[in-house]
C-alpha cells in the first residue's frame, strides 16, 4: 500500500477502505508517513469529506492507536460532557460538580485553550495548587470517592490525533467535520465513558458558524458515539455572544462559583441545568428531562454542587478556600478598566470570537501552543445582547495587568453594537440524537 | 505574513496577491516554509484552481527564484518545443535536428522520465558517451555552431519548481493545471527562448485525459508565455495509443534515426513535420505553415536532418556512428519476445499509459526518481490502432533482459483490444494560440 495512492483515492472523491485508514493511522503514529503526505490527505478530506463509515473507522483507528481507560471498576453509569469550544464557556466546571452532587460519576478529561477559545484545564489552573495531571489509578480512585475529577489526558491517549491535530492547526484543515468528529470522539471513546453529551457551539465564536454546519457536526459526533454503543447526544447552543459574563481564567472560576452559589448569570445557569437534565437521565437518576433539570437546579441552589466542587478542588491539590473567598485566593489583575457606551440604546451585537481574541491579547489565552497564560486577566461583561444601556455606562470591564489597553478597547468597540432595538438571542437551538421518551 | 493564512485564503477559494505568492515562493526556496504547509497549499490549489493572473505571477516568481539563461548572443529567433509527456514520444530528438538543419537555433533543455512517461535525456543517454550536462557557455557555443543542443537544466533553474515538483509527485497534486503550467513555463521562460511550441498530449497516456482539460492546460500555458512577450502556441495531440512504434530508450533513438532517414512511422513523421512547420514560421524561415511543413519534410528526406543529428551527438560526446549502425552501437536486449494476437480482427485499443508501465517494469523507466535505467529494453509495436491482424501474428515485440515476461504479457494483453472494426484515431486535435495568417 502506498500513501500517495490513498491521497489520490480521497482526492478523487472515493471512499477509503478500512485497511487504507488503518495504514494511514499506523503510518502517522510510527512516523513512517511524512508530514507532507499527511497534510495533503487532510486537505483532500477537507474538500471531499468522508462517509459516516469512514469517519467511524478513522475514529476507531485513532482511538486504538493509543491507550484506553478502563473505568469498569467505577460503579454506576459514567457520564461525560464535551463542548466544541467557545468564549466564556466554563460550563464543564460547575456542571461536573452538579452531576457529581447527584451521585453520578463524571470522569472528565479536558483540554487547553488555543486562539480565541478558552480551555477547562487552564481555567482550573487559575486555582492555586490545582493539579490537572493524575495517574489513571488516582483518577479512578477520586471518581469513586468524589464522583468527579477533571484532568488532562493520562498516558498515551489517541497519539495519532495528537499528531494530526498539530498539523491541522498549521495547514488550515481544522474546520472539517470528519476531522473534528474523529478527533473528539477518538479521545472520548478512549476515555471510557458510558454516556456522552456534546455541546456543539454555533455562531461567530464557534468552529461551526452556521446552524447547518453545526447540525452536520452534531450528527457526525452522535453517529460515531452510537456506533460504538455509547449513549450519545448533542445540543446545539449559541456562541454568537460569549456565554455568561466572565471571559478569562480566574474570572471564569469566580463565575463558576457564583453559579454554584445560585448567583450565576441566567444564560449560564440555564445551559448547565439543560445539559445537566439530559445527563441525569443518561446516568439513570431521573426518568424525564424535566425531572433531571429540576434535580440539577436543586443541587445548584441547595449548595450540594458547591460542596462537590470544593471536594474536587481539595482532592486535586487546589486551595479550596477559593470557594468561600474567591477574590482573596484567585489572582487579580492590576487594572479594572471600564468600556463606556458611546450611545444610548440596546446592545445588539457582541461578536464572541473577537471578544475572545481581546482576552487572549490581554494574556488570558494562547496565540501559540506554548504561550504562558496570565490567569488574572480577562473581560467581564456588564451587559449582554438585549440589555438596554445609557451613553457613558460601562458595557464591560477589562481586567488587565497593563495600563494602556487602547488596542483592546478598539477591538471591543469594533465588535459590540448598540442599536435602537434588539432581542436576546436563542440559547439552545436543538438536540441531536435524543430518543428517550419524555 | 503567515503561511497558514495564505493556505486559508486559497482553500476558501480566494485569489492570492502577488505579495502572497512571492512570500510562498521565497519560503519554498529558503526552506522557511515547511513541506507540510507547501503540500497543503498545493492540494488547496488543486481543488480551487488559480486565475490567469495568479498562474502568471506564480510562474514569474518561480522563474526569478533561480538563474536565467541569456541567449541574446545567439543570432536569430530561438525556438523551442515542449511536450507535456507521453509514451513513445521521442519527437523532440528528430525535431531538434530538423529545425537546426534549416538554420533555426533550437536551444533545448529537457527532462527525465518518471512513471509511464519517458524522458528525452534518458533516451539520448542510450547513445554511448552522450553528455546531457553542459555549462551555459558551452551550450551557447554549440547552438551557435550546430544550431541545436539538447541538455539537462544548467545551473540553478527555477529551484522553487524543483522543490514543489518533488512534493507534487508524492502528494498526488501533479495534475493541476495551474501547477503544471507554472512548472513548465517557469523553466521555459528561464531558459531564454524567443518562441515556444507546446505539444499538449491528450488521452489515456497523458496527464490530461480529456480534450477539455487538455485545452484548458494549453490555454494556460500559451497565456503565460504570451504574457511575457514570448511567441507561444500549443498543439493538442493524441496520446491514447503510444506515438510511433518504439517505446524504450535505445529503441526510440533507433526510431528517431529511422525518421531522419525517411523511414519513420507515419504518425511520428506527420507530427514532426506538423510541429516543425509552425516552428519554421516562428523562426522566420517561412511565411505559411504549408511552406514550413514542406521545408521540414524536405530536410527529413534529403538527409540534412540526419546530418544535424550526427553533428549534435558528436559535439555532445556521443558515438555518432550510431546514426549509421544503430544496432551495433545501441545496447540491445537479450530477448526479443513476440506477443501473438489471440484472434483475427482490427486493433481497436492500445492503452498508452499501461504500455508505458509495461516498458517501465522491464527496466526502461523509473518507478522512483533514483531508479537506474536499462536502456536496451522496451516494446516495439508491430501493429497500431486501425491495423488488421491475424490470429497468431505478432502485435508487438518485447525487448527484455529477462526471459520470463509473463507479467508484462498480461499487462499488454489486458490493454490491447482486437475488434471487428476500428478506425485510426486522430493525431492532431487542434491548435491553441496560433494567430499568424495562413
Amino acid at each position: 500500500m502506498r500513501m500517495v495512492d490513498i491521497i489520490h483515492k480521497k482526492r478523487s472523491g472515493n471512499v477509503l477502505s478500512d485497511q487504507e485508514i488503518q495504514f494511514f493511522v499506523d503510518g502517522v503514529v510510527s512516523g513512517e508517513i511524512p508530514d507532507y503526505q499527511i497534510s495533503a490527505l487532510l486537505m483532500a478530506i477537507y474538500f471531499q469529506g468522508m462517509t459516516d463509515s469512514e469517519q467511524a473507522t478513522l475514529t476507531m483507528k485513532m482511538m486504538t492507536s493509543g491507550d484506553h481507560l478502563d473505568l469498569s471498576s467505577i460503579p454506576g453509569i459514567k457520564v461525560d460532557k464535551h463542548s466544541t469550544g467557545g468564549v466564556g464557556d466554563k460550563v464543564s466546571i460547575p456542571l461536573a460538580a452538579v452531576i457529581a452532587a447527584m451521585g453520578i460519576p463524571i470522569p472528565m478529561i479536558s483540554g487547553r485553550g488555543l486562539g480565541h477559545t478558552g480551555g477547562t484545564l487552564d481555567k482550573l489552573e487559575a486555582i492555586p495548587g490545582y493539579q490537572v495531571e493524575m495517574s489513571e489509578a488516582k483518577f479512578i480512585e477520586q471518581i469513586k470517592r468524589d464522583k468527579c475529577a477533571i484532568i488532562g489526558a493520562t498516558g498515551n491517549i489517541a497519539p495519532a490525533d495528537k499528531k494530526i491535530y498539530a498539523l491541522r492547526d498549521v495547514t488550515d484543515t481544522v474546520d472539517s467535520i470528519p476531522l473534528i468528529a474523529s478527533s473528539i470522539m477518538s479521545k472520548k471513546i478512549a476515555s471510557g465513558t458510558d454516556a456522552l453529551i456534546i455541546d456543539v457551539k454555533t455562531g461567530a465564536g464557534a468552529f461551526m458558524k452556521t446552524l447547518d454546519d453545526s447540525r452536520a457536526l452534531a450528527k457526525a459526533l452522535v453517529s460515531i458515539g452510537k456506533g460504538v454503543g455509547m449513549q450519545c447526544m448533542a445540543l446545539i447552543t449559541d456562541m454568537n455572544q460569549p456565554l455568561g459574563r466572565a471571559i478569562g481564567n480566574a474570572l471564569e472560576i469566580q463565575e463558576s462559583i457564583d453559579v454554584l452559589k445560585g448567583n450565576g448569570p441566567t444564560d449560564l445557569e440555564k445551559l448547565i441545568t439543560a445539559i445537566g437534565g439530559y445527563m441525569v437521565v443518561m446516568g439513570g437518576k431521573a426518568k424525564t428531562i424535566g425531572e433531571g433539570q429540576k434535580l440539577a437546579e436543586t443541587v445548584i441552589h441547595n449548595g450540594q454542587g458547591l460542596k462537590s466542587f470544593k471536594r474536587m478542588i481539595q482532592d486535586q491539590g487546589g486551595d479550596s478556600n477559593v470557594v468561600d473567598e474567591p477574590t482573596d485566593i484567585l489572582p487579580q489583575a492590576a487594572y479594572q478598566i471600564d468600556l463606556p457606551a458611546k450611545r444610548t440604546g440596546i446592545i445588539s451585537k457582541m461578536v464572541a470570537d473577537e471578544i475572545g481574541v481581546a482576552s487572549m491579547l490581554l494574556g488570558g489565552g494562547r496565540q501559540k501552543a506554548n504561550d504562558k497564560l496570565d490567569y488574572s486577566v480577562g473581560i467581564y461583561l456588564n451587559k449582554k445582547i438585549g440589555d438596554p444601556i445609557s451613553e457613558g455606562e460601562s458595557i464591560l470591564t477589562i481586567h488587565s495587568n497593563r495600563k494602556d489597553v487602547e488596542d483592546i478597547k478598539k477591538i471591543l468597540y469594533d465588535n459590540i453594537e448598540i442599536s435602537a432595538t434588539a432581542k436576546k438571542p436563542k440559547l439552545i437551538y436543538e438536540t441531536v440524537g435524543w430518543s428517550v421518551e419524555d
